[in-house]
């Protein structure tokens, strides 16, 4: 986004004055609601309420429109019913409104009107300086105290923070924000998105990366509009902030219900998943961990490290913490002598002092103090996990003061930069939260969600430390050429697959190793390939109408003389005879046969919003019945190829399994980046699949065995 | 367990009058806060203080000894330092105090000398009518209004409900307990298990299983004592109440932090989910899903189908419902038609009435009590789910008004039976509890769980369901000569694998379909075998001491003639002689070649606690690499033999793939259920593999094509 346009957003979240179109007199009306929310969050600009049947409201003198205001106005809150928006927005243009957030609903939510309606109004708007957050939303805030905006119905307002908020759904959106405050998690933006007509999730992206108030970034969604160019802006803002992604309708079900209240598409959830591993979002699986990644990741520094000190009074719930650890891939090593000898000089005697080290029920705020800051300060931990059972209500102010005491002894002797996380199970007092000298130390229910949210911190922080993916060129390739017999194909047969000939050329025009052979229109061409390429072949229908070739008796394995290749053919040719498919015949295609290696394959499928998805696995039941395959957005990366193939269960067969030889993984992952190049630069590409591939041992590079193309008109393609 | 010992129990749970022996003058003192726990708690029987030192404590005449109290004591809460619990004891012994719970740590959980302590107490108490709860734990309540028995050191107390909870950890008994008030959870019972020296739980399970005011039982876990009753007792009482199972040290760190705090053995984890789905326990994965389900089980009826409808006024929440309910496997049908034109005779226009209904932020109390009311009383609904995100905290309590309303006049007018759970995000009011006439509704705070407590509900419902497994006897077998097979072997060379021969004779034995075969000495012997078989044939190496064949070449395939069988016995031979491995041939194993059919693999390991754990997969891979395999403990029932088989992914495999006959399904079963009752009746048999097996297409049964056994003495195992 060029400075202008992330400018054009600032109005927004620091306007001087606030206009709220549809202020109603009436203390439940959603106009009258916003007032009185920017008045309780103490906004400190000029506040003018828009009404053109009152005089004054809340105390305020009202205006009938918006051009009788007399000077300028920054934001304009807009909830007057959906058939005086577009006057209001009209209005808007006169004044100069740069920055417009549209409550009102009954736009492309509805239905096919709506839309056009909606349609309308952004066309209106493009044509001038102005902006807009909606419609179909709940408002938006910003809680820095030197701006206290709450532009929503909801009175609750957050406290100030690093955590700029951009929701898709305004109840999802409320039950964050009316959150916050107990759940200690401070804002420094939130917008509920509606129908995203004008201003975008990319958009606010853009602006938070640059806004100086903001560390993380927290987005629900329930569509992803341009997925192109959301791995790009996502990808580049998560390098220096995390972004913390929930995606709403993951599931048939929930996609049916997000469609009926916003104007959401339906979304392909596998696309969704590489999209968000590939641009390093940090993707939650339940609002609850959306919420423990949010006040975790914004309130600590990520670890250096895995090794995990955990700290409790009580067995079984530092077991469970300890469980967590482990499943996240933590490690929990042993208090050094040292740190052992430090904490035996003031613990009780049946403290454990392994790890989990368990000062035991009854340990004074004292203890707690000294055993925080020992383990806090311990070289051998990369951070700290405090576990909290209260035996009594009256207990917890003195732990709670003693772990504070702690953590400040040890951040001014210099332990910075290693996280704490706690875990607080005490009754009387469930939602205490820990702010030390301005650090918030983030507060969890149960002993497993720190373990989870430092395991998600490890992960992210190793795709942040990655150097950047690179996407190769394969400037030696003959692109056009491919280009050119997709083409024909396409327009001498429309949509379709290529024939065996036609694939061979793009493939070979990629320079993508197919297995030799030759394509034989009659027996005696077809022992002519075979003598050439040498005995054993593999002799196989070439047909571009007959995809199934096992299921005609079309592929014929293992022949090892001439005689045997001239009965193939008579074969395959007169079992399509009986069948009545003769015409379907283009000849038999006449391949060496190979041996050795492990079979894999690789495809692409392409989605109308997300354009190609390529995946990996090692085909047949291990696709298809075992689901063991990955898959990753065009264009790969060379660490999109590798991570393809490297996070298929089935990697370890490719490693060397057994004493058998690793395979050529180097040669599959360059398969990978060129199909992926062809289906970027040929959107005619509809489908391709090259399975089998023959992956050889390491040096011997793979070997094509089976390919399909299919093409198809791109006029209703849209690739995001 | 006999009546007699259920009735052993009760003094436990409702004793008249209770001894605090160790009762501290100083409030600090655990046996200080014992006594103002039970009397804090109401406790409607007599206190007895015993202190030598104090004439009164807490304003109750204290007693020098046990001994020194003239009527009888029920139950004793014992609080003394551990040298001084031996005379304690006797003073139980002689003053005949039924029931005992031994706070005082220092025990097992501390090393040799602490469990040589423990036995000794143990083998006084087993001399006479005494039980023992502890030691090193934290007490027992029973919130019984009659009752009121808080015999713990933490003043929190929980409602009285249907929830009876064991726990092997003080701190997490003590996190659920104090939370319960919050969490609406209702408790029948509590007891920390400490050390289990005397009462288990599996002894609580019996008791609890005859209580008529408990419904649900609750247990957190460090160990596995007695797996074999566990399952038995389990089983039973889980067909009657669920049973809901955490079990803490489920990973090495875990397991090692347990065993710091605990005398708890390590255990083997993949025995443990064994265990738990034999006997249909609800294995609770996390702290938080272990507390959902307490509170969900215990108040709500199981539903009776998998059809839910949500009611929200918020969509996001409702989509993460939605999705949350779609990954449990439940169903969201839309409303029908009359369910649609009764909702739109109150809600708004604007209001969703598909499913999720949404009635939208505004709604009034009215409209959510006629909505609760109609979906509620809809046909097509097994049960429903309210999401509820409060815009502003006043809206909060109309809404609840209007919740209970609807439930209320729903359940009167017939639709009882059918379960309701709520999500309830209400700042301002995060913890309320709805209660309508006695009737608990369970609340979350987040959309996903209510979605997963119900989907766990039907799965259990499910196991509850099905008729009880049987484990076939298999009579016709010839058991004594399997067994003697073993013992002859195992007497003669010690510990070790059979030879081919003997394993091919206990297979016999057990009618398992060994695929026809011989051991050949030499070339000529081969070569008949081959003769009677019909080629092609198989030669394999016989040795019961090299157990990698394939690795000194000692496996030849598809042998076609005479002279290739010869070949092969001398490659074999030579092979080993120029390894100088030649003495450990036996011979060669001569086997036809099979053809079709799916290859899979059974086999048990002996866990020194769980007994035999039996395997089931596609060997090779997929079980080594792709991790496709299951695990039952012994005996293996019907339902254990069909659900190994039915569970690996590769399932769909034996079902017939692409045209292939399914395979037949009941002859493998039949293996795996033979196997059982071998490896049951032998424990010698320490490890066994049938691997492959060829799994033929339906009504041709499956063949063994190798197998291999290995005894070894019993003497230091115990089959728990």
């Amino acid at each position: 986004m060029p400075p202008s346009a992330i400018r054009s957003l600032k109005p927004f979240f620091r306007p001087r004055t606030v206009a709220v179109v549809g202020a109603s007199r009436e203390g439940n009306g959603i106009g009258h609601r916003i007032l009185e929310s920017l008045r309780g969050s103490g906004f400190a600009g000029s506040l003018f309420p828009i009404n053109p049947h009152a005089t004054a409201i809340a105390g305020l003198p009202a205006y009938p429109s918006l051009t009788a205001v007399s000077g300028p106005v920054d934001l304009a809150v807009i909830a007057v019913p959906s058939a005086v928006v577009p006057t209001v927005i009209d209005d808007c243009i006169v004044k100069q409104v740069p920055a417009v957030i549209l409550i009102t609903a009954g736009f492309a939510e509805t239905g096919a009107a709506g839309t056009s309606l909606e349609r309308q109004l952004l066309e209106k708007i493009r044509r001038h300086p102005v902006r807009l957050i909606g419609p179909n939303c709940f408002g938006l805030m910003n809680p820095d105290p030197a701006v206290n905006l709450n532009a929503t119905y909801t009175p609750a307002f957050p406290p100030a923070g690093r955590v700029a908020f951009a929701s898709e759904s305004g109840g999802l959106g409320l039950a964050v924000v009316t959150a916050a405050r107990r759940l200690n998690l401070g804002l420094s933006g939130f917008v509920s998105l509606g129908n995203h007509a004008d201003v975008s999730v990319l958009d606010l992206l853009e602006y938070w990366e640059e806004d100086e108030s903001t560390g993380v970034m927290l987005l629900y969604l329930e569509t992803v509009v341009e997925p192109r160019r959301f791995r790009q802006i996502a990808e580049r803002v998560g390098r220096r902030k995390p972004v913390i992604v929930m995606k709403g309708g993951r599931t048939p079900a929930g996609q049916s219900a997000a469609g009926s209240h916003t104007a959401a598409l339906a979304t392909n959830e596998t696309a969704v998943d590489a999209l968000f591993t590939q641009c390093g979002a940090i993707h939650a699986g339940t609002l609850e961990e959306f919420l423990a990644l949010a006040t975790g990741l914004s309130a600590q520094p990520l670890p250096r490290g895995r090794r995990i000190g955990i700290l409790t009074n009580s067995g079984g719930p530092g077991v469970l913490c300890a469980d967590g650890c482990a499943a996240e891939g933590l490690t929990l090593p042993h208090c050094s002598d040292r740190t052992q000898a430090a904490l035996a000089g003031f613990l009780p005697r049946t403290a454990a002092l392994g790890n989990p080290v368990d000062v035991i029920g009854f340990a004074t705020e004292d203890q707690h103090a000294r055993a925080v800051e020992t383990m806090l300060r311990a070289n051998e931990f990369d951070a700290l996990i405090i576990v909290h059972v209260s035996v009594r209500a009256e207990d917890n102010p003195p732990v709670a003061a003693g772990i504070a005491r702690g953590i400040r002894a040890a951040r001014q002797a210099g332990a910075t930069g290693k996280p704490v996380y706690i875990c607080w199970m005490a009754e009387g007092d469930p939602d205490r939260t820990f702010v030390i000298d301005g650090e918030t130390v983030p507060t969890y229910r149960h002993p497993e969600m720190p373990a989870r949210i430092l395991g998600r911190a490890l992960s992210y922080d190793a795709w942040r430390q990655r150097p950047v993916g690179a996407v190769p060129d394969f400037g030696e390739v003959d692109l056009p050429k491919a280009k050119a017999i997709c083409m024909s194909a396409l327009s001498q047969r429309g949509a379709g697959w290529l024939t065996t000939e036609e694939t061979s050329a793009v493939l070979a025009a990629m320079e993508l190793p197919l297995v030799p052979g030759g394509v034989a229109a009659n027996a005696d061409e077809a022992v002519a390939h075979a003598r050439k390429l040498g005995f054993p072949v593999a002799v196989k229908l070439a047909s571009h109408r007959i995809i199934h070739k096992t299921e005609v008796g079309g592929i014929r394995l293992n022949l090892t003389d001439e005689q045997a290749v001239r009965e193939a053919f008579a074969a395959i040719r007169d079992r399509l005879a009986q069948d009545r498919k003769l015409e379907a015949m283009e000849g038999v295609l006449v391949q060496p046969m190979l041996s050795g290696g492990v079979e894999v394959m690789a495809g692409m499928t392409r989605d109308p919003l997300f354009g190609p998805l390529l995946g990996f696995g090692l085909g047949g039941i291990f696709v298809e019945i075992l689901g063991d395959v990955r898959f990753r957005l065009a264009p790969l990366t060379d660490h999109d190829a590798a991570s393809l193939v490297g996070e298929i269960k089935g990697h370890r067969l490719l490693a060397g399994y057994r004493g058998r030889p690793a395979v050529d993984i180097k040669a599959i992952e360059n398969v990978l980046l060129r199909l992926s190049r062809l289906v970027e630069e040929i959107p005619e590409i509809g489908e391709l699949d090259l399975n089998p591939i023959f992956a050889l041992p390491a040096g011997q590079g793979c070997k094509i065995v089976d390919a399909r193309i299919r093409v198809e008109a791109t006029d209703n393609l849209s690739v995001g």
